[in-house]
């Protein structure tokens, strides 16, 4: 029999929370990481995972440069890759009354979630990684679940 | 010491399974959310995450709308990124007597697996994200895990 | 009140390690599926979850076929998606003295992560599935993290 506390034997402990995103334009990136960061604080878990997507289907969570050129390098490219059209004639899903195909689109190229490890009680990341929302068809409120689950 | 079941402090369980799929056509989008939500539920897990993950190298598990127009968009929209071309000649992987190169690009855009939350024994999600496998390459029989963590 | 090791409830263990890359070539694409195999061993873990992720923002770590003609489709496939330019009026990325705008773009097609089954004791894998490491900036040192957490 195993005790829970006993050396490497540990128990587990969750932290769950939704975080409101009101993003003004209709696509912007969002720096969460501060407030994952104070999450995983919170937590009190040493040593685990934290899950951290985007609640709504037109968003994604991704993990990369804090440098704004970057940011605007990738606005460019997800239009090329995946146009914004409003015309029910070129994206189907836009005959159900939506504008917001294309952001269904660009979402799948960025991704919905991230799971990144916790070891020692922080995130445990390389130098440059940051975490950030990205919002593809903003102008209302939207949400985003970060879970963590360790010891 | 710490003892599991005591207050905040709980034992993890888990589990496993596999889904079987057989897609008629060579692409298609599957719903497999039900199936997931009736795993959870019989995992009797309230707090943790599962993993969904197709088993198979030309097939995505995604998350998006649950909206036939979207699913025509995603199609049309994936073969225009990575077309299927059957020519060895412009896709080596075809060299090997295969004809599904695309296949294998297509399923990097869509992503191999999503995590999700599960709180108070329940799929975690936002009020329009279903979960779905892509075959891109289908007529044969494929495999999904279905890996559920948590206490 | 529930004992962990005993029936069905079982205790957490974890395990955390860093593999030191160092590519060459500016990109590539290189086997890390041996390696994780043996933490996954080492590990002890029977039934859980592994995390594999780059630590750095251009590179991503997939599985796909382990397949030359594969690769080499994925690089100009990638290269024609995100092309390499190293001109500042091009990706303003580059204003910032860097070359590799390109590079931050291709990780996102290919991702940041994957998450893998652990079932009795072993990666729980499709017959094609093997993990990768794909580097999109090379030619100096870099980190994948490998976090394991299960019973």
């Amino acid at each position: 029999m195993l005790v829970c506390g006993s050396e490497r034997m540990h128990c587990m402990k969750t932290l769950t929370k939704e975080l409101w995103m009101d993003v003004p334009q209709r696509r912007a990136i969002v720096s969460i990481h501060k407030e994952v960061e104070r999450l995983v604080e919170e937590s009190k878990v040493s040593d685990g995972l934290v899950l951290v997507n985007a609640m709504h289907i037109t968003a994604s969570v991704f993990i990369n440069d804090n440098e704004s050129g970057l940011h605007h390098d990738y606005d460019l490219w997800l239009e090329r890759l995946a146009p914004f059209n409003a015309d029910p004639s070129v994206y189907h899903h836009n005959r159900s009354g939506e504008d917001n195909a294309d952001a269904h689109l660009k979402r799948q190229v960025m991704g919905r979630e991230v799971v990144v490890a916790i070891t020692y009680g922080k995130l445990h990341l390389g130098p440059w990684e940051h975490i950030f929302y990205y919002e593809f068809d903003g102008k209302r409120r939207k949400r985003v679940l970060v879970k963590i689950i360790g010891e």
